[in-house]
C-alpha cells in the first residue's frame, strides 16, 4: 500500500467550494481500482494549502489507473476550477509506525 | 487534533542512519505531552525526501512544549546530522474524512 500526497493551494475565497467538491467527489474515490482510503486536510499555517492524502495499492492505480478513467475528469470538474496552481503530487510508502 | 507536517530531505547515503535515528527517537514523543502518535513515511518519486507525521493535541505541544524540551535536543543529536536542509514544517488539521 502506497499513499498519494497532494498539496493543492486554492484560490482565495473558494475554500468552502473546494472542500464541498472533495466531499461529493468521494465516491468516485471509493469506487476507483486500488483505492482504500482518502482524506482531506487543511494547513494551519497556509489556509488556502490543503492536502489530499489518498490510500493506492500501487502507484499505477492512482497515475494509470485512476487518472485514466472518466472518473478522474470528473473529479477535476468537482475541483479544478478551485485550484490556484497545479497540484504537487508525490507518492509516499511508510516506513515507521513509531506508535 | 492536529498533524504537524515535518518535510526533511536527507543527505545522500545517510538514509538508513536516518531511519534508525528515528526509530531511536520514537520514546522521546511517546512520552512528549500532547503527542499521541508518529510515523515516518519515504517519497517513492524521491528517495532521499522523508515525511514525518506527528500527532498533536495543539500546535502549542509541537512548538511550545516538545521545541522546548530537551528531548527535542535529543531528538535533533539523533538525527539533525542526516538532514540535507532545514526540515519544511507545517500543522494541518482534517477537514474531511471521506473513507
Amino acid at each position: 500500500m502506497i499513499q498519494e500526497i497532494a498539496q493543492i493551494d486554492v484560490k482565495a475565497g473558494m475554500e468552502a467550494e473546494f472542500e464541498k467538491g472533495v466531499a461529493a467527489a468521494a465516491p468516485l474515490f471509493r469506487r476507483a481500482r486500488g483505492c482504500h482510503g482518502m482524506r482531506l486536510s487543511r494547513s494551519i499555517e497556509k489556509p488556502r494549502r490543503y492536502r489530499l492524502f489518498v490510500d493506492w495499492e500501487s502507484v499505477d492505480d492512482h497515475n494509470v489507473g485512476f487518472r485514466g478513467s472518466e472518473d478522474f475528469k470528473q473529479w477535476r470538474a468537482l475541483v479544478g476550477h478551485c485550484f490556484e496552481t497545479p497540484p504537487e503530487v508525490e507518492h509516499v510508502s511508510e516506513t515507521l509506525r513509531g506508535f
